[in-house]
């Protein structure tokens, strides 16, 4: 009993902050995504290409979580955006707390910023934590199996989108895109699925439609 | 700081359960393995494979961790062995108790009997958790990039073996796996590296022989 009356608490302080960083997000017309999901499914990757694509048009951020290095940070920093590495030091996920901090470092602009929050490599954990995000958004890639989504059903029922990544690869694995929809509809009927191609460029174009739209809405 | 202590008593309850798992696994002269690795990393490909191996040297049992689903069990259950799954309802890792209690219902025979337990996909967590093993197991799949033996050290730290899976993918990746055994060895010099694929049984002999002389050692 007490340990679950402790899990409450710490969850009950994250959802404290989460609401601050909700504030802070509306009051600079900011928009946050919480990108997650396994090690290698290509989410920096991912960054690598949708931020130079949206370019111009919002001012991107990047907060990137680890367990350990600097790697993905120093990646995603040659995009000559601010980018703020967050290392865990072992923890499994980020917490609103910690992304409040680093949020609040950012010369957001006071309309049309875009902060992309790169999680722990992990399907179970970050799903779990509310860091104040106007969405999270799950990355599944094809390589991982068609059956992830069921087996990880969480992140795909509070997803508001799914990238299927590395569909450069689809031809040389035992898998059906098709498949994969299924599968994520079963969880979640209207989640919408993005197709990519980091290596290759292909489906960036859909995605930053998407993207921008979320602007529109504001 | 209460946090803290509660997280401590956890781990030292923790502790009790994998104690108690390791004279049960003593007393019946059987070895039990602990497959981490992330979602979609081929961990129950590579026991599909590496089970009918062994079949007739070693009496082969699996304990199945999974958030959700009985799908790795039941593809298991077709080898004719025993399976358990055990189903963690959001949970990221199994835990010693569970165990225990699980290894306490299979007909262990008194000798050259081999567990698998294969843990929920996850790289962080189920590595902070001893769950009474022999040892635990890395399961990296190539397609997972080769930096991730950095950004997720405590299992490469902890495991006595890593397999390197779906090596048949190598030439449609960017990836050499000299880097995956250099960064591996970075984090843990004299650490195995079996390089395996499960779907056209490639490294499986090499495995098998490790499993065995395992044994010889007892």
């Amino acid at each position: 009993m007490m340990n679950i009356k402790v899990y409450k608490n710490i969850l009950s302080a994250n959802e404290e902050w989460a609401k601050k960083t909700r504030e802070l997000l509306s009051n600079k017309k900011t928009l946050m995504w919480n990108i997650i999901g396994s090690p290698g499914a290509g989410k920096t990757a991912l960054l690598e290409r949708l931020i130079p694509a949206l370019d111009g048009r919002l001012s991107c951020f990047v907060l990137e979580g680890d367990v350990e290095t600097t790697n993905d940070a120093e990646r995603l920093a040659r995009l000559n955006i601010d980018v703020r590495q967050i290392i865990t030091h072992g923890a499994c996920h980020l917490g609103a707390e910690t992304i409040y901090k680093a949020l609040s470092e950012l010369a957001l602009p006071g309309d049309g910023g875009c902060v992309f929050v790169e999680n722990v490599g992990n399907l179970v954990c970050p799903s779990e934590f509310d860091i104040g995000e106007n969405g999270k958004i799950a990355v599944l890639s094809v390589t991982e199996g068609e059956d992830k989504p069921l087996k990880y059903p969480l992140l795909f029922r509070e997803a508001k989108a799914v990238i299927l990544t590395k569909i450069d690869l689809v031809p040389h694995l035992d898998v059906d895109t098709t498949v994969y929809r299924t599968n994520i509809q079963k969880i979640n009927a209207k989640l919408p699925v993005f197709e990519v191609s980091a290596r290759r460029g292909e489906g960036i174009e859909n995605l930053k439609q998407w993207f921008l739209s979320g602007f529109e809405k504001y």
